[in-house]
């Protein structure tokens, strides 16, 4: 059995709403973008917390900020965490809540045990989002992995049109420095995270502990007909490629629905050519986002979306072309830490499931170099990427729980 | 029998290509906006050619060029005609091979029999297509059937913001005058037009005889439902309008589908909001254009539409709001005028087919005050506003052959 631990409930709440502050928009919203002024107050205040619950505060290469707790033995160290950053505006849970967990977690546990056998750290990784520089996904996790290219960092663009480079040199960063935030010596990474879907809520539990990150394609779809004036061409003659695209979408959306849980596809762009009411159209563009966290299921997902086009543009003559626009390989956590998860959760007395998650995030960046698993805190009505995201205390202290127990069964005993 | 007329192919040819000179885009494209230089200088060209046939040249108060040949006999006149106005750009035919067909069918008729004993009459409208001011359709049929309301020359803008009233008196037209293009003396009116649609050439027919303009609907149909992340929620808990979109489109293009000729629906028009690829959308827009020249039959397309949405929007529980954008009542064409043309194109061996129109005419708005016909003459691949609409010298000349013996029929004997 592993020991009781306290985590304190008035702590979290303390810490989410204080940091939620540092780039507040409205009542709930918040606009916390990398390297902003508001991220290096935000950074600045997690430091502060990380110094005062007895952790040593380092800064890297690209600005992520950990917090570290000597283990007595060697060996690589036990870490957790999340982003920093926020959607344009997010909400105070999305990434915050993760990194304020780590922080917490190692901060009760020093208080309660004192010094492990293993390291632990917490650490806030930056501009996971991408939301001040949309080519720049996981920067702060690509960083410690040793995953950002030589020239990215000059060629990288935010939507001001600033480089990554100079805004970096603002805040006092070394652009060329980038490769001293490689880490080799991290064992295991456990990512908190609020859930960002309905599926906990729908089943009425607090936690998931995640078994692996889906994978992904995007497709633009461009299907092209013939445009003609929409009284003067009878049905029978027309070439239209908006009834194809409407076939294709339907089509799609069934074929992830049959294939049931946890496949998903999403038809969320279109662009319609001319776009006059009284005109057929000429071209029809769509976007296709698939996933699977099952890397066999993805591709038969990938396959039946691309025969089910074909099939459609053959049958209407409609010319098709396709792009894939961004592709993600599917993640499997480390079933070893994942069960050692399930298993205190079930001690502790906190209803779990086990679950994927459909969205991408920086553990799948880190099971490169580290064991990797992640848990999931429930979301209410599964919204997130916005200011109306919210986990209640209860279910965020449930979830520090669980990844203070991992921790100490990883690094205690 | 009518006598034989002989339309000389290189006048019309000569015309139509001079005509396009005004305004003339690339090789065969022509720009020419209502009271715009370009419209000016063909207008002025359009009297000149009317005097040199010796028909007597007016313009009215709103700009329309009239060419009138005068009976022996009272009564209302014959007349014919069609747009001076084009797309931007169309072509070298929508519209103005009307205006042209009207002018050479009565000088050749002066120059073979003299003096009618009806009054005929050629006219050059202005602003049918709304392609400077996007609310004026049918401008200058509308004036002279009285069908212009007192405050809109000057509440109408053009896409430069300029007031009609402001344009016209650029062009030394006074707009407080525009009741005065108000006519109560044409007897019928015909219109040679492009058929701008493929069935024509489909049948391999140079001509065909119209019975009705189509009625129609614009609707605007708001589909609403849940925004959510396309990784995070399951296909079986989501709200997607698109999916519900996407079926609704596919039922609506096979309702008129199945209906058959000439019932025609398009969907030309697609807005998604918030329009990313990752993200379910919360709202998916549409435009429905249904058309169908019988009214009884039209009222049941709109039906059917309107009971697939709302069936398929209570199934996924999606919320559907519709408005009614635009909306034109179907329009006969005067029967006894149909067969005479039907009889004269018999009678000179011109292959023609009884056929509706499913786009809008000057002569729709004509018929409120004058009995009413209009002659189709093919269109290369259905194409019209477009600089590649195209229509033969060859078919041309017979439908205006088939013009100047109708009009001969009505106003000789």
């Amino acid at each position: 059995m592993t020991p009781k631990i306290a985590v304190d409930p008035v702590l979290v709440e303390r810490y989410i709403m204080e940091l939620a502050r540092f780039g507040a928009v409205g009542e709930s919203g918040v606009k916390r973008t990398v390297y902003s002024p508001e991220w290096v107050a935000a950074t600045d205040q997690y430091a502060r917390w990380c110094d005062e619950g007895g952790l040593q505060v380092r800064r890297d290469a690209v600005g992520n900020v950990w917090g570290r707790l000597d283990g007595s033995a060697p060996g690589g160290s036990i870490a957790s965490g999340s982003h920093i950053d926020t959607q344009l505006p997010g909400g105070r849970y999305d990434g915050a809540l993760g990194a304020l967990a780590a922080l917490i977690a190692i901060r009760t546990l020093k208080a309660q045990f004192g010094t492990p056998k293993r390291s632990l750290e917490a650490v806030a990784f930056c501009e996971e989002e991408g939301s001040r520089f949309p080519a720049a996904n996981y920067w702060g996790s690509r960083a410690v992995t040793g995953r950002i290219a030589a020239d990215e960092a000059s060629t990288l663009r935010d939507y001001d049109g600033q480089s990554m480079e100079a805004v970096m040199r603002v805040v006092g960063l070394d652009p060329a420095c980038i490769a001293q935030a490689v880490r080799h010596d991290i064992d295991t990474f456990v990512e908190l995270h609020v859930e960002q879907g309905p599926v906990l809520e729908h089943a009425g539990l607090p936690v998931g502990i995640v078994t692996g990150i889906t994978g992904l394609r995007h497709y633009l779809v461009e299907v092209t007909g013939e445009a003609n004036h929409a009284g003067a061409c009878p049905m029978d003659l027309r070439h239209d490629p908006m009834a194809g695209a409407a076939e294709m979408i339907s089509g799609l959306l069934s074929t992830a629905e049959n294939m049931g849980r946890p496949a998903v596809t999403t038809i969320g762009r279109m662009q319609v050519e001319p776009n006059y009411s009284a005109i057929i159209p000429h071209k029809v563009s769509f976007t296709i986002d698939a996933r699977h966290p099952d890397p066999e299921c993805l591709a038969e997902l990938y396959s039946r979306h691309e025969q089910w086009l074909r099939v459609v543009a053959d049958r209407r003559s409609l010319q098709l072309r396709w792009t894939v626009l961004a592709e993600h390989a599917t993640c499997a956590c480390d079933m070893d830490t994942v069960h050692l998860l399930e298993a205190v959760a079930r001690e502790q007395g906190t209803a779990c499931m086990l679950m994927h998650s459909g969205a991408g995030h920086d553990s799948q960046v880190m099971a490169h170099i580290a064991k990797m698993a992640m848990i999931f805190v429930q979301s209410r009505a599964g919204r997130s990427h916005t200011p109306e995201e919210f986990t209640s205390i209860e279910h965020a202290v449930m979830g520090i729980n669980v990844l203070a127990a991992g921790m100490y069964r990883m690094a205690y005993l």
